[in-house]
Parts: C-alpha cells; sequence; structure tokens
C-alpha cells in the first residue's frame, strides 16, 4: 500500500510516542521531530508507511541510544496474553467451527497495537471480534487452501498477539515457520517475545533479518526472501504487514483489524472491521 | 502561549485540510505540506500556534490562489446562528441572571470552530454550555469590572458565534468595539460576516489590520494596538485568540471553550471545559 498525505501528521504522532517512551526531554523530542520532518520532506508517497516507520523508529534510536522503549509494554501484554490462554483454548474447543474461532481469536490479538494507541480493552476485543461478521471474509479459500498447505509461513506482528498466533498455530495443526523481526520495532515480536509465548513448542521460529515495522521484502534476509517466493501458504498477521505486502503476488491470507482510516479506506471497509483477506484477490 | 510539540501534528492536519477545502489535489496537497515541514523545522516553540497557523494559510493561499475556501461555510453558520438568534434572546430574557446566561451562550457559540473539527453540534452544545459549571469561573470578577468600564473591547472569533456575541452585546448593554479579522482566514469572522450577524446595530465594527489567527499583535494595525494598550475592559473569544494574548498584561476576560487537549493543558482543565478566565490571574 502506497502512503497518503493523511499519513504525515500520524508519522508525527508516532515519532514524538516513540521519543517519549524512550525517555527524551523536549530539546531531544524536538530535535527527533525536526529530523522526522527532514525525512518527510524527502519521502516519496510511492513508499509504503512502513518505510516511513522505519526511517522515525532509526531516528529515535540514532539520537537516543540503543534502548528499546518497547520491551516492558511487550513484556506486561504477552503476560497478560498468556494469563488468557486457557481461556482462549477452551473457546477453540467448544466451538462449533475450532478453525474459523481460533482465526478470529488470532485477529483479536491483532489488537495489542501500541504504533495504533497505547490503550486496548483485550477481553472486550475477543468478545466483539468473535461476534463481528469479517468485513472481508476469504474464510473459504483459507480453509481450502490451508488443508491443501504442507507447511504455513505465518509472519508474525506483535509480543502478546503472539499468544493468539499460537492457539490457531495449534488449531491449524500444520508444520508452521513462525517470522518475527530481528530487532526491537515498536511493539512487534521479536524471537525473545515468541519463546516467551511459547511458540517454540509448536512452530519453528525464524527472524526476518531486520528491524523495520511489517515486511520490507528488500530489507529482509536471504532465506526469508526464499521462504517468501517459494511458499504456498503465507499468513500475515497486522496493519504493516498488509501495508508493506499488499501489492506483492505471493499467496497471502492477511489477517487483521482495520484500525486506521486510511488503511481502511484501501481495504474499502470501515474502520474497526476484522479483515480475512486473500491477497490474491485484489 | 508557547508551541508544544503535540501541535506539529495537529499543523499537518489542518494545512491538509485547508488545502483540501482550496480545492487542491493530491500533487498541490502534497507540495503545500512540503513547504509546512519547512517553515515547522524553523518555527520556534516559543513563538504562539496561531503564529504558526497563520504561516501555513499563508502558504495555501500563496500555493492555490487567493479564494477563500472557508465563505460558504461561514455563510451557512451565521444564517444557521441568526434561526437560533430568537430562541437565543428568549433564554436570555427568562434567565434568573440574564449576564451569565449570555456569558454562556457566548462561549456556547465558540464551538462554531472549523479549525478544530468540521462538524459540530450546535443546539447540543447550548444546552451543555448553559448547564456546565465553569473550569475556571471569573464571572464574578467579570461582572464588577464589566459594571465599571465604559467602553468593552471585543475580540470576535468565528462567523455565526458573531451572532451569540450580538446576544452578549446587547445584553451587556455598553458600548462596544467589536473586532474582526481584517481578511479571511479559517472560519474567523471578517467585517462581513460581522455584518451578516446583524452586529452593526449593537457595536461599532473595525477590523484588526492583519488576516491572522487570533491576535498576533505586532501584525495589528496601529489602531488596535492603540485600543489594546487603552481598553481597561476586554473580551477574547476562543482558543486562538487565548493562545495568542494569554502572556499580555492588557486587562482581558478569555471566554472559551477548551477544544483542543494542549490548550486544555495549558489552562489546567478538562477537554470540553467551559471557561471564563480573568487574564490577570496567572
Amino acid at each position: 500500500m502506497r502512503t497518503y498525505l493523511d499519513c504525515y501528521p500520524c508519522f508525527l504522532r508516532q515519532a514524538l510516542e516513540a521519543a517519549r517512551l524512550a525517555g527524551a526531554d523536549e530539546n531531544q523530542q524536538h530535535w527527533v521531530l525536526r529530523e522526522v520532518l527532514d525525512e518527510l520532506h524527502q519521502f516519496a508517497l510511492t513508499s509504503t508507511p512502513p518505510e516511513m516507520g522505519y526511517r522515525i523508529h532509526q531516528i529515535v534510536r540514532r539520537e537516543l541510544g540503543a534502548r528499546d522503549p518497547y520491551q516492558q509494554a511487550k513484556v506486561l501484554s504477552t503476560q497478560q496474553a498468556l494469563a488468557l490462554y486457557p481461556k482462549l483454548k477452551a473457546l477453540v474447543a467448544e466451538a462449533d467451527d475450532a478453525l474459523e474461532t481460533a482465526v478470529r481469536l488470532s485477529i483479536a490479538g491483532n489488537i495489542i497495537d501500541l504504533g495504533v494507541t497505547q490503550e486496548y480493552d483485550l477481553e472486550g476485543t475477543i468478545q466483539r471480534v468473535l461476534a463481528q461478521p469479517f468485513a472481508i471474509d476469504a474464510y473459504a479459500a483459507f480453509w481450502d487452501r490451508l488443508a491443501q498447505a504442507e507447511v504455513v509461513l505465518y509472519l508474525a506482528d506483535n509480543a502478546g498477539e503472539t499468544v493468539f498466533d499460537r492457539i490457531l498455530i495449534e488449531t491449524m495443526n500444520k508444520p508452521v515457520i513462525y517470522v518475527v523481526k530481528h530487532g526491537p520495532i515498536l511493539n512487534d515480536a521479536t524471537r525473545q517475545d515468541a519463546l516467551a509465548a511459547g511458540l517454540s513448542g509448536v512452530a519453528t521460529i525464524v527472524d526476518n533479518g531486520c528491524d523495520a515495522p511489517g515486511t520490507i521484502i528488500p530489507l529482509c534476509s536471504q532465506e526469508i526472501r526464499y521462504l517468501l517466493a517459494e511458499a504456498n501458504f503465507i499468513i500475515a498477521k497486522g496493519q504493516a504487514n498488509y501495508e508493506s505486502l499488499s501489492e506483492t503476488a505471493a499467496p497471502i491470507f492477511f489477517l487483521l483489524q482495520a484500525k486506521c482510516p486510511v488503511i481502511a479506506r484501501s481495504l474499502g471497509v470501515p474502520v474497526k472491521s476484522i479483515v480475512l483477506k486473500d491477497g490474491a484477490m485484489k
């Protein structure tokens, strides 16, 4: 997905939030914002929003040091989600269609997105997403192609959401390669976050070789680029993976909540929609 | 009031909205935003937000021509408010304290602020503001000093709000100099808008010699600077007048709704508060 001018105010908001989370004083925040203004001036609207997001967080790190401002929030999100794990498993066990319920739970977990908002209602979201109709519903194709898939390439999104992914992975009952970020970016899951969520028991965890939001293919490791090129069943979680991969030809199912008005408009759905999109259907 | 970094995303949003209202295509909007990014880079946080707002609207006008994108909205706001005029007069006539009710109505009219939001609920706001406690309540001082005042210098804010100001002016029963903008900026009232609202029958309308938001004293005409220096009772309506005049020594009562979180924080009140602030009380 290309970048829209409506993303510009949001880029500044993100930069300010990240600088503050990193403990910057007002002078440092101002310095970061001025660097972001320069980057934005040069930024091409044909690039995807996560490419700008990546530059923003590089600036924050360069100006403020290598600390990970989201570390504590990620640990807490994972703990909060793990506390719900038995309840989530019970929901799947009692469901008429276990796979659909697990897909919905995985999408519910996508509310844990600190790039969009610092506050979210996890249990309320689970209830909502279990009941809400899909605004884009490729479940039939998902069901059908999953049955034929030998391996699932699963592009993770956020820490905590990882626990909801684990439920889906356990329900799919296929070999899964679970792709996480190489280094910290926003509250995106790294190997450490995936391990804390118990993913190592149910999937092969692979890091994508970079620390950008979403999946910016040219920045990924050779291994990931090979996996993306060869996979015939890919799950991509969350907005940033949609933003960065919506134009690729890879056989991707996008599972996400449309939390941002620009992405919702790009998908042709209302904000707060839940989406299971077959990437082959443009 | 100085500018805060939280204003930066909002400046970009305002620039984009103004460019779109002026009919700009995406290329022109992008051009405007890039100019605003450059301005923001150089902007000093010690300046007030209306100074940046002024630059933004100068850029929009320079890039897109001299049209007034808010002209139609201002005419409609004035018509909408005039339709309520008999009802507003009845509310004042029936009130226990006619002056307080007229002050509240004048503050209710401050919801017509297209720099903050394109949509507002005028009748709902009137009901709310008539009942809501003041978050800052200088009514006793206002009442007392008005009784001693020979002339009221009244700094107007937006078109449509002018009708609510007229109610207050009729209720105060003092000679009033009603100060409007020299040229169009956002939906701020100009002489034409004040005339359409019927102000010429109840006040001397004077334009402030410039087309910036708020009252940026160095940009005002010599006459206005003289009036500001000599007046002993000034009413300043709305957020932009507060932002631009909060540090001056002039004897100003600020009447406004705190619609923006940064201004609310500067005033020490919650967002959506109603404020009658004695400028002498810091």
